[in-house]
């Protein structure tokens, strides 16, 4: 990715932004940002992880953020901070490639005559407003965008292409949702009758908080009766499921291909690794962590780091295992009689 | 989620839908539903699950849907009925925001000039038809859809917004297909050659049942030589994997993020939690629950409840137990020279 | 699926693609290919698999490819091949449906003024193709697919409807992407901070090698600093999540539903059975098969067949063991106790 527009600042210039100390010539020019195994003479790169570390000395980087611990060991100039992964994350914004916006509603968007678009906002082309939409402030719908009837994206957030937002879904204050997402399709409702199943009319909503940021092809359906809640500051990766009326508590992080059931409740600060599942119905309390595919069948009510699974092996060895887990009842017992008669 | 329209019905209006037995006044006015915690004046509530019986003595509730053995408790008027889930699901849809149709093909969709569209469609916006699709009586056509060529999309059926339906699927009649939906993409058919892998033509098409729901994100592939088959009545949720030649039973209903591997054939009235695996080749009888994430790597020929994987942990406690895990058969052997020894 | 157009080819014709010795009469005529199972006069078939051999001899196929040690057995003529398989994936091509495809860029299709479009290339309807991106000859772009800026698809790719390429990302030669898959959406990047979590610009880009399959709704981030990189031959599944960094090797075949953590490398002629997990910053080598749903958490160096999880049993018979997994260290070591205490 090399962007048209050469991005061109000071370290003195840097080192204002995230607040930090410069080692070296603040007037080192920086024109882009890299690893430290990759960089090139004009590149800003980090330290964060001591996994890192051993690239720090042979880098080609011209500026390295990092921490007062490796400061000494650094070849080049340095930004200082306390949080270097932190200031990259600021940094890093600097050196992202602009994205070349049409102003106003492209000519091949449907809008329709009742949906209130701010004249600030970007409609691209192909995408679809229904009916009583509205849409806010300096958002972006991208292309092939469906936005429903009387649904609402408030300011400053952008909807990359080909996002599905159904009627009534409310997306708030400058989120980011990628892709092939899809908010507001119905819940997985069904009542079994004699005949077979009976669907459900899923009334209920999806309300989006503020900066809560949603992957491709993640899906967050609408509530069965009452909402379905993200809150502020969620982040969801991509080919997430978020069934009918779950709410996701303030900045939880999901990673990737998590799937949880309806009307759980996950609290603030909570971090799945990816391919988790949590069943129907649970309670998990603020600031818990399930490691990547942990299965949750009931509720949490403790903060701390979850696991479920067992761990990868040769195949030869994991057969005899498995077929040793489906006695492990009985091999209990057996021990336990082992106990007995030894005593 | 409000409606612009108010819905009004009296009790004993509902009563006669769902052949209820009314306790309390029968021109009680009801204009919404909701659940028993959340229910205010007008609304419609239900009993199903005795969890929530606890909700029922405070619930604001105009009228609550209950079983006989609740009757006395309910602090309101009365719908009573043997299956309150169902009287439920049969109530909901009465309450239910009706979407602002637009008659007929939008200005925007591209239609084939072979394709058949009945004159009741609805053919939304930027849809694309291909040639010799067939459109039946009140289907709908979401925004954005893509209908392959000589697909065909039974009467009554609707298409979210972007769905993807290849050349070839047929779609039977009062389907539901959510947004970003994918059918009849190519199965996964590759044959190792000398030179790395070598493409199998998916020749086989795509068959789905009536009154079939597929949920958003979710994938059917198109079969290799014969057609992959969702029989009538089966309800599938988002992001779930079907590949090619698989077939699913009439009336199963396979929740989120379950994937179905190739020629495997699951039968009817089956119900799949959701991230469930199953290999492909195998068999699986009628009337199989599979619990959340349950993994099946062999066919199942009894009806019944089966499941695998661990449960949830605590991460400290997980890790030792993980390493005993693959240490099973060797601690199983060692028991049973214990045994042995102390005979 | 008959396609309308009847295919017909003599035995002969076929014996010569796929260098295959003719038994019978090399002018029978073939006009379609079917499994054994349902094949009928005029069909090709083919035996691969041996526990398809049963029902060789009553197929009603008028060819069946197969291996000399079966050529016995066949009740009609034959294509004998080393490698059946190999040969009816090379043949499978010759009865497939051929699309009817427009020629040039459809009258809705947007395409900016500064992309490059080839002469011979396909742009479909509703398509849009963003400023600067380049599409080769013979590249057919599908209805509704979006094509980010200076984004660059090489000749003879073909990307079906729904497809969402964003801003850079480069895609080679002959590469098939199904509908509703994501390349390019920004990888899960976010930095913990005082208010919350602090999103980490996604500067690097995506690159896909030649003669990639990537399936429906499969997702594939772009790189945080480098790119993410699929190498020449891959073959993606359906519903598969590529996280940002990540290299996929040559040759290498993933199943569905598997995700793929960040900056984890994958070597060369790997296969993945569906619904994998394997965690970030590792290196799996070359030539390494996971089964399904198997969770990896560390490297693996030495190629081979490796597995996790346990297998499916009866729930009641599960939950037992299930406890007992929990209490594993513990038991472990109290037969440590009774091998010391019976010595």
């Amino acid at each position: 990715m090399s962007s048209e527009l050469e991005k061109q600042f000071t370290l003195s210039q840097l080192a204002e932004i995230v607040d930090a100390e410069v080692v070296g010539d603040s007037n080192t020019l920086v024109t882009g940002i890299s690893t430290l195994q990759t960089a090139k003479k004009g590149d800003l790169s980090f330290l964060a992880n001591p996994a890192y570390e051993k690239f720090l000395k042979e880098t080609n980087a011209s500026v390295v953020i990092l921490s007062q611990s490796s400061a000494e060991s650094c070849p080049c100039a340095a930004l200082v901070v306390k949080n270097p992964y932190l200031a990259y994350a600021t940094l890093s914004h600097y050196f992202a490639h602009t994205l070349t916006e049409s102003k106003g509603t492209h000519s091949t968007a449907v809008v329709h005559e009742t949906a209130v678009v701010d004249a600030s906002a970007v409609i691209a082309a192909n995408a679809v407003i229904e009916k009583g939409a509205v849409i806010g402030a300096n958002v972006v719908i991208g292309a092939g965008c469906f936005i429903g009837e009387n649904a609402v994206v408030a300011e400053q957030t952008r909807l990359y292409a080909n996002v599905s937002v159904y009627h009534g879904v409310s997306i708030g204050k400058r989120c980011i949702i990628h892709s092939g997402a899809v908010l507001g399709a119905d819940g997985f409702g069904i009542a079994p009758g004699s005949d077979g199943w009976n669907k459900i009319a899923q009334i209920g909503g999806v309300v989006v908080g503020d900066d809560v940021e949603i992957g491709a092809n993640t899906t967050i359906d609408r509530g069965a009766l009452d909402n379905t809640v993200i809150e502020c500051g969620a982040k969801l990766d991509n080919q997430i499921q978020i069934a009918h009326n779950v709410v996701v508590g303030e900045n939880t992080a999901i990673a990737a291909c998590s799937g949880i059931a309806g009307s759980t409740r996950i609290g603030k600060n909570c971090i799945l690794g990816g391919g988790c599942g949590i069943a129907g119905h649970l309670d998990i309390t603020d600031n818990v962590h399930l490691t990547g595919m942990t299965l949750v069948t009931k509720s949490i009510k403790k903060p701390g780091v979850y696991s479920s699974g067992t761990a990868v092996e040769p195949n030869a060895q994991w057969r005899r295992n498995v077929v040793r887990f489906r006695q492990l009842d009985e091999l209990a017992n057996r021990v336990k009689k082992l106990e007995k008669d030894t005593k």
